[in-house]
């Protein structure tokens, strides 16, 4: 299945043209003798797999019929909704997060961090569902699955033993939802995710939607407890909103204290969001990742999970129009998702798994501003997607 | 060049499904004797041509060398920047927005109003162009033209005596900017511009980003002037940035009073400019329109000119996923839009002029959410676009 390949004439994340070589699976050194497969790269725009830091698998309505968005405008009517969706619509997780991995391994998609709903009505089958697809689909895409309370966990007795049955299921994260708005007690919905941290040793993602001072306190109840427990780089905050709605000195304080946690921040950019700080919040050092979150679900309608078109949304949502920052944008999308969600052996160096895309532009601030499509997409050796087309054998999977 | 023409079976604004009829160029009554040509619509949404009600076909280096952007982060680093890259890029207002015009054209936008800058350095020189191409082209694409101070108008002497030239010379429409922060005297700036229309009995197009109190002011002088003068239903304020920074009772009797002058308001729903009150403004009846700004020029890198996506992100930056908000979206960018600009004879109905766009959705929701492409265009009965192949003899027009 991977031959060796060599990929001519490339511009590694815009840079000078080169060759790339890949060899059972990783790129390395230039090869000696002609290898199995030569594609012409013909001076595109050659980047690592796009990582996709934070999206909802088992929720995509994708190649199903059209959902009629009703919904009231808040987020418990958003998550009532979803929660009657699910029954009503009859959404199948594995099938459903198929779907959408084929969708995005198309524009280059090779790395997903999902959040997958554990509550007491579906239970944990969505995770089931989701970990079927995961490991089938091993060879085209990493999955990582958060075992996510998404209609609470305190609040909803019997989800705390739903979570740690997903974990023992096979979940590869322990996740969280607004430990004082919607679990209506910071400290112990903390207490409780850490502590399943621990006795799984899987790194945590919190879904942090409170807004000001009450989203940064929560933030340093997840600083102190990462400290105390030593899990520097293994804990994400997604959306984290509240960033962008301190003043100046607090909101400096919390970011260098999130830099020097190594505590990683999630943000889709989202245009009717509080925008986070994003040029400080990278001068800071913070580890920033970014997601597609729902893609054509009942929370939201649009999303297709391009996350090079994600770059672009990061940019205009900070009106940043320079061609340095486009690409801090698509390194988010790349380097910065992949330090976020903890992946190795990341990049196009020799050493690295040998995943990459080809974008047909000029420089890497043309690929993010106009995202082009038609890309050719290599995992692991093998090409999946070229100029757009998806490798013959795998059209029908879902 | 229009036979009679029958599109079967589309779905008017995502309604009934139904059969449209255009004959010598306007839609008639369903004919009694058999049409020279029959389409096939499979059911697709038909919208009226898309409008875009502000944009700068003069300044796009659509189809140019990539632009690698270092302009600094003020408006007025980038009016600089965009000055001298007229001189530098040598940008040809005839050429460029041409090819503007043909690369929206295939979205299906058949109605622009476009400022093109007027100023001490290049003169009328843009003007000329783009009236070149407006005459050219105007089978294919109404154009209106601003006649824009960019660069300032009091304060760069000469530039109202070249407005006035724009004016004699063929320009539509009398453009104003900034008339506090730019101009440095709002009563003067909107004095001479008021009076312009007068003189030419043109309407008037103002870039307003003056922020919070100060755009309110300006606001004010607005409206009184458009009252004096009777020229309800011909000003356009565009940006308004100010509308979304006032406090609510501030707010509400400043739509109420465009609302009254029948003043139309257009804005972009940029990501990272204030976002405007989108459904109070509606509600209020005020006229709003909406547009793609500059694409792909020194200013900002992005836009595609595709009306119907930004349908979406006007959605996207007010936070509206219902379907009936995506449809009220759709509206701005058809009807609000033609109604902003003073277009007569818009729409589907029999009497109207036979200009439509078919996409590839099951609902209208659909079609603003997922932007389909590959569209139908129809102008004046005649089939331009089809399924996103442009019609041949127009391959090569700039």
């Amino acid at each position: 299945m991977t031959a060796d390949i060599l990929i001519r004439n490339v511009r590694p994340f815009g840079g000078e043209p080169t060759d790339l070589y890949i060899r059972d699976g990783w790129f390395a050194e230039n090869p000696t003798q002609k290898p199995a497969i030569e594609i012409d790269g013909s001076g595109h725009i050659a980047l690592p797999g796009l990582v996709e830091a934070h999206t909802h698998l088992d929720k995509t309505l994708v190649g199903m019929d059209w959902f009629e968005n009703r919904v009231g405008p808040t987020r418990n009517d958003r998550i009532l909704a979803d929660r009657r969706a699910k029954q009503e619509l009859g959404i199948d997780a594995r099938r459903q997060s198929a779907r959408q991995i084929m969708q995005t391994l198309a524009f280059g998609v090779m790395h997903i961090r999902s959040h997958v709903d554990v509550d007491t009505e579906i239970g944990i089958a969505n995770i089931e569902g989701v970990i079927e697809t995961r490991d089938r689909l091993k060879d085209l895409v990493d999955v990582q699955i958060v075992a996510f309370p998404q209609s609470g966990m305190l609040v909803r007795e019997g989800t705390l033993a739903l979570m740690e049955e997903a974990l023992k299921a096979g979940a590869d994260v322990v996740g969280g939802i607004d430990p004082a708005s919607i679990d209506r007690d910071p400290v112990r919905h903390l207490d409780a995710i850490f502590a399943l941290a621990e006795r799984y040793q899987k790194p945590i993602d919190i879904h942090l939607h409170e807004p000001g001072d009450l989203g940064a306190f929560c933030l340093e109840l997840i600083l102190e407890r990462t400290r105390a427990l030593s899990l520097q780089g293994r804990v994400m905050v997604s959306h984290a909103y509240c960033l962008g709605m301190l003043d100046g000195q607090r909101q400096r304080s919390l970011i260098d204290a999130l830099a020097a946690e190594r505590i990683a921040v999630m943000t889709v950019g989202s245009p009717s969001a509080p925008a986070l700080p994003l040029r400080i919040l990278r001068q800071s050092g913070v580890v920033m990742a970014s997601g597609s979150d729902g893609i054509q679900g009942t929370w939201e309608p649009w999303g297709n999970g391009d996350m090079l078109e994600r770059a672009k949304y990061l940019a205009q949502r900070n009106g940043m129009t320079n061609d340095a920052d486009l690409s801090d944008a698509a390194n988010i999308c790349t380097f910065g998702g992949a330090e976020g969600i903890g992946l190795t052996d990341y990049g196009l160096s020799a050493g690295c798994r040998g995943d990459l895309m080809l974008v047909k532009a000029r420089t890497l601030a043309e690929a993010v501003a106009l995202t082009p499509q038609n890309r050719t997409v290599i995992r692991r050796g093998r090409v999946v997607v070229r100029d757009g087309v998806m490798s013959e054998e795998l059209r029908n999977v879902e």
